[in-house]
């Protein structure tokens, strides 16, 4: 399947000039997701990963299901104050001010293997936030996955030395 | 498996006199999360859903490797600003103020049967607002179902009328 064709671009949203890419639809539609997972599942089988983790809220929609087919833990990253146990937070610069992630201080065992999943590499700044906060929690990053990558926006740049899949790619 | 095993209870979170139920443990256990996730599909097969819908964050974390594992649609219902499409919307009462939920107006065709999931049941405040936005989204609610209910609470008086299941219940 051609998963573009479940993803609707609309523009200006949630600003003028921004042309967002809209997974509802392919999400919406189980046949189509549960091919996307799988084939994402299979890619990721063979690096023999302990865990997935991601970002709320978006990230929960694609690592959660691939935690799921895979047999293995998914770890939440999540906005500070919404773990209740003991953490580990990095702040990172947005395009304007900056933002703070947390992860549980306890998530894996040292050298645990571990997925990374979002939904859309932009230009890298959270998700390179979240390879070192899990490796903060004592993991080690064997994968970063992402539904979609923005490949004009160079996020890559920002993810040297990891191994990087996107399932599929928008030059704008 | 007691699934209350994986379940952490934090004292004191996030505030004086609130005793946390913390899923964390749970779905970092892959075996674990997926007898989970079995265990409410199979309960949920029998009633032929066309859709899984639930709130952000943590409605995401149950609610779409269920919908995985049905094979069926995820419908997210999301903080405002968020969904990109034309959406309806629904304001309703917390402790201190209001919140507001959105969701896609044309995420189902009229008598599309939705189950609503989420992680916890308390008050009822919430999902009972969810329940009323897919109503207003032209779906019909089949079910709603928690992870957990905090039963001393009463979140069921609100949801009257409605098929309502729970995996794990608290009296505190």
């Amino acid at each position: 399947m051609d998963f573009k064709e479940k993803i609707a671009i609309i523009p200006n949203f949630p600003k003028e000039g921004i042309s967002f890419k809209d997974i509802t639809p392919l999400i919406g539609d189980g046949k189509a997701f549960q091919e996307l997972i799988d084939t994402m599942a299979k890619k990721l089988k063979e690096l023999k990963v302990d865990y997935i983790a991601g970002p709320e809220a978006r990230g929960f929609i694609f690592g959660v299901p691939l935690a799921y087919a895979l047999g293995v833990g998914f770890i939440p990253i999540r906005k500070p104050g919404k773990l209740p146990q003991e953490t580990v937070s990095i702040t990172y610069d947005l395009e304007y001010g900056t933002d703070t992630l947390e992860i549980h201080k306890n998530a894996f065992k040292k050298g645990d293997r571990v997925a990374l999943v979002d939904d859309l590499l932009a230009t890298g700044g959270t998700i390179s936030a979240c390879a070192k906060l899990i490796e903060l929690a004592g993991g080690e990053v064997a994968s970063i996955d992402f539904m979609i990558e923005l490949t004009e926006l160079r996020g890559r740049d920002k993810l040297e030395g990891y191994h990087v899949e996107s399932m599929v790619q928008y030059d704008i």
